[in-house]
């Protein structure tokens, strides 16, 4: 099927298949659609949509005629003769098995899928790579923001030493809602169901599930190894309180849900999402709203910063259309961009061996001694203090306790787990210890 | 050549001449020497380098072996059997003439020569696709920011509306000095100057050439067309004052060399360098000391930001050996990446009819009906007035005249500056008046 596209000098039209009919692929159907002419000369060839699969065929779908739609994508897959299929369905199963179904038909591939490429995209790129087709995925991470190229290509020849974003807009809106409005967690939520940004059952994003998904896949491409969605560390937002806010606000931070990739000094990956303090002068810290934003450290480029809308119809839709174009591209020249090199191999380190700076917080009991005696227990688990800093009570609190705050030095998660659950049977902490992990400082 | 990569099943290794060894080349060399199986692994293929032209042989080159040393750039091109030229010689000539030369002779090129390309790139991609070989450039723009792939692929299936860039890092620390440090423009080029980022004859860099020469490169990218270094207005920031930027600041904007490219009402580019005013809100305003970015607006993906070191020997060295790599890549499977499509022809509008808002600033005679004249004359010539501030004189200025600023709506070039040189010829306005472009409102 690929030889073929070489011999012709026919003008050529290649067949798409579009597998789901959401805000994102009615957007890339009316797009193919209504710019036929222009993506044809971008392409070098005629993009025919051949047929759309849908859940439901009888709701109106405005600009997506009626007769492209179907109820069976597998038969689309199988019987519709698509050079190219487009899947943006979502979810595992079926996605899993029409795309390998349309690679095995000798099909390329473009989706938006990034549970699915987060879990199966070994066996995914694989049999891509071995039926010499295309799989492309720049909609599966921040949207329309372009990551996946850059990481795959632009900084190819540059050592990446950590990549660390904003990839859920749901979560960054609620953040930014509780920092700028003051509103608590569950109210922010509220309204960020009302006004559309997050979905009645939130979980994908407030646990930090979507996010560990595109973790993932910035990782294995930043490493050239294989990293799946279970080896990421996660922690969601749902326990971040107004208090943490303003802890962060007090030391010029602002929260955001980071996904973290970093090589660490034994050369392992550290894959993580969680909340964590940014100090408000990082390019991270301005990122506002349901915007998505990546910043990537790398030895030569130094630090690049990549920001924009990270999800909706119509910016996802773009990241999917570049796909479709180059893609196309490359059919008509009958190759396939090479599969991303996974020649590194490197194994994700446990989390409780990575390394960050960490806030604490915590009441002590107001009496002399007792910061000397937190400094000592820390300096057993070899955690060091950066900054500390006391306050006496308020006075709507105990009287015979202070506010203590600190910040660590670069620390070993499990040395400040250990602290922390030492600290809280002493007799001298009351109550439990509040912690974050800060990036970006 | 080309057909000869897909028969051999042998490990293969592609030869790469280096011509020219600055900053940027000798750590491209150095990279290609320590790192040379990583990017054997990313390639596909070993990476040989064959030779690096220089002018001195003499000088000592830490980290480059003196045997790959010649002073003869093209008999290395010529005789030294390079499948790949990188060429960061810089200027017009001789580096025409040798990439032509490569080329010609079936070798792919990697080069970061923005004047070259700005100005004879129509003939260089041509000659590149006549033969089949690859040309890319994504250090010709913005440095190691990853922005030449996003526009040519990650993009390509959308319609860019406007794309804005500070895309010169000298002038970029020039006004930040100017703005956060109070400095005059003479005094910020001496410390840009004392510190390295600026040349000793600064001209390319305050005069805008460099800049102009990016923004054909990304107009031409972003639009489908052919746009020269010649058709770009140009208006470099020797002319801005610590006044200009103190009034800037007085509107809650900062100043900023801009390149500029958007598509107008009548389907025409505008293209255009120059010092503009930037709201402190905006993305561009952010960024500080010698950093670049680049604000693409775009039909369906909304506004998209990339930010990060826009020149120096690293960050550049990093994007040329992205597309080293990349390169490579495409030579081990016998293709090249396809032409830029330049299917739209679009013409250049001239800076006469191109529309922006405009800041104006002048000294007025301080009597009843100036201000009626005044926006009686602007309404005449179709500027229509956003917002303006009249401020009685300061003691040290003449006691019978107002300071009068004004902000237009979006207003069209020849439109404005007929207001302004109506207004030096009337009585009541004293002196010139100042006026500055504003983006981004």
């Amino acid at each position: 099927m690929v030889e073929e596209t070489r011999d012709s000098d026919a003008p050529r039209v290649l067949r798409v298949a579009l597998l789901g009919c959401g805000t994102v692929g009615a957007q890339v159907a009316r797009t193919m659609l209504t710019q036929r002419e222009d993506l044809a000369a971008k392409s070098g060839c005629g993009l025919e949509l051949v047929g759309v699969a849908v859940h439901d065929v009888t709701k109106p779908r405005p600009g997506v005629p009626g007769e492209l739609l179907t109820d069976d994508p597998a038969a689309l897959v199988e019987n519709g003769g698509a050079d190219i299929i487009i899947e943006l369905i979502g979810g595992i199963d079926p996605p899993r098995r029409l795309i390998l179904s349309a690679i095995e038909r000798g099909a390329s591939v473009v989706t938006a899928n990034k549970a699915l490429l987060a879990k199966y995209g070994e066996e995914i790129y694989a049999a891509a790579e071995r039926e010499g087709v295309d799989i492309y995925y720049e909609a599966a991470v921040a949207g329309a923001i372009p990551i996946v190229r850059p990481l795959r290509e632009s900084l190819v020849g540059d050592q990446i030493l950590a990549v660390m974003g904003i990839v859920n807009g749901t979560t960054n809106y609620i953040l930014d809602k509780m920092t700028t409005e003051h509103q608590d967690f569950a109210a922010a939520l509220a309204t960020a169901q009302k006004l559309g940004f997050a979905e009645a059952d939130p979980t994908a994003d407030v646990e930090g599930f979507d996010a560990a998904s595109k973790a993932a896949i910035l990782a294995s491409l930043a490493y050239h190894s294989t990293v799946r969605v279970d080896d990421v560390y996660r922690e969601g937002i749902t326990g971040v309180t107004s208090g943490d806010i303003r802890a962060a606000e007090s030391m010029d931070c602002v929260v955001r849900l980071l996904a973290v990739a970093r090589l660490d000094a034994a050369g392992r990956i550290e894959v993580r999402v969680h909340p964590a303090m940014v100090p408000r002068g990082h390019p991270l810290a301005v990122v506002s709203g349901a915007n998505n934003a990546i910043f990537v450290e790398a030895a030569n480029a130094g630090g690049l910063m990549f920001m924009g809308p990270g999800a909706g119809g119509s910016p996802t839709a773009s990241a999917v259309t570049g796909d479709l174009v180059t893609v196309a591209r490359n059919r008509l020249r009958g190759v396939e961009n090479p599969a991303h090199p996974v020649y590194q191999g490197l194994e994700v380190a446990p989390m409780s061996e990575t390394r960050a700076r960490y806030y604490l917080r915590f009441q002590v009991a107001d009496q002399s001694g007792v910061l000397a005696a937190v400094a000592g227990l820390l300096a057993q688990h070899r955690v060091s203090i950066h900054s500390v800093r006391q306050l006496a009570a308020r006075a709507e609190d105990r009287p015979d306790t202070a506010a203590l705050s600190m910040v660590t030095h670069v620390a070993r998660e499990a040395d400040v787990m250990a602290c922390i659950a030492e600290l809280e049977k002493t007799g001298y902490v009351h109550g439990r210890v509040r912690f974050m992990r800060a990036e970006g400082v």
